[in-house]
């Protein structure tokens, strides 16, 4: 899929998936689009872990999902890891970093006909939950969970976030111009 | 460019670009691109001005640049703003929703050919080059400049920056699976 075209159909999906299972080639595809997002000094603070394990899926997904509001049953899932290094003296870009390697990830995940979602908030709101995905990953210290990001077949299409219109939000040689 | 070969053709481009001029059409491409990265809670915090005005970039780009490190003459460049609203409650996503739009813009850079390099650090250090920038640009209070990406045909290609190897930051089912 062209670049462009993914980045337009790119978007949040928060149905159900299709039973289908992802390839494992092609959670790597993601998973190394994931690792080629830039990071603040080359510091390479993002690291990844798929999943495809359904009684490890069924867990986080249990742990991240509000209502099930973000994705029912996905057959896959990328959880993404941090580390809260400095790109230089006290400047920190780790978010920055995941932030690019997560969007990546959304992209290739489109590209290859998937359907996900970025959920970080409902990891993040809760340090219970971060540690707890992270028990069940084996993540060791030095490691923080930051995002979930399920991959699979929608069901049925979602629908796209609504958006403001162009001219309120980008311009040419000065704001508003 | 497909999607998944403009991730692995991105990098950052630190040399010298042609004069080449960036048609309004790519820049507003690009600008699309920004502008449809998510966002948490779709509160669109991201804004992005389009500079193609000689003077403009040249007084911009003697702000941010140290030493010429980050691209020299580039025919265009795009400035970064964000809206430091929360998505939620008390928390906090423009971050990631500036990194999600640079990095979507990236990538269109890229697949339209043309290089860039993420500036930022060299951007938000300074609470002066910020505000020099924002009134070079007319830009209101309720927005803070993060970011700048040049723009423009790269004279002479620029080396990707070395990464570690997959299996040392990607895995399957737990760390280090």
């Amino acid at each position: 899929m062209d670049a462009l075209e993914a980045v337009r159909k790119r978007y949040s999906f928060r149905g159900s998936y299709k039973n289908t299972p992802v390839p494992r080639d092609d959670l790597k595809k993601i998973l190394e689009a994931g690792l080629d997002a830039p990071s603040g000094c080359n510091k390479q603070t993002t690291s990844l872990i798929a999943l495809d394990d359904p009684e490890l899926l069924k867990e986080i997904t249990s742990l991240v999902k509000k209502n099930g509001f973000n994705g029912v049953n996905p057959p896959a899932g990328i959880c993404v890891l941090t580390q809260k290094v400095p790109g230089y003296a006290d400047k920190y870009f780790y978010v920055q970093d995941y932030s690019a390697a997560i969007e990546n990830m959304l992209l290739a995940i489109t590209a290859l006909g998937y359907a996900s979602c970025w959920i970080e908030g409902q990891v993040t709101e809760s340090e219970e939950t971060q540690e707890r995905i992270a028990k069940l990953l084996q993540v060791p210290a030095g490691y923080t969970v930051v995002g979930y990001l399920p991959v699979g077949v929608a069901e049925t299409e979602g629908r796209h976030a609504e958006r403001k219109a162009f001219r309120e939000r980008a311009w040419f040689n000065k704001f508003d111009g």
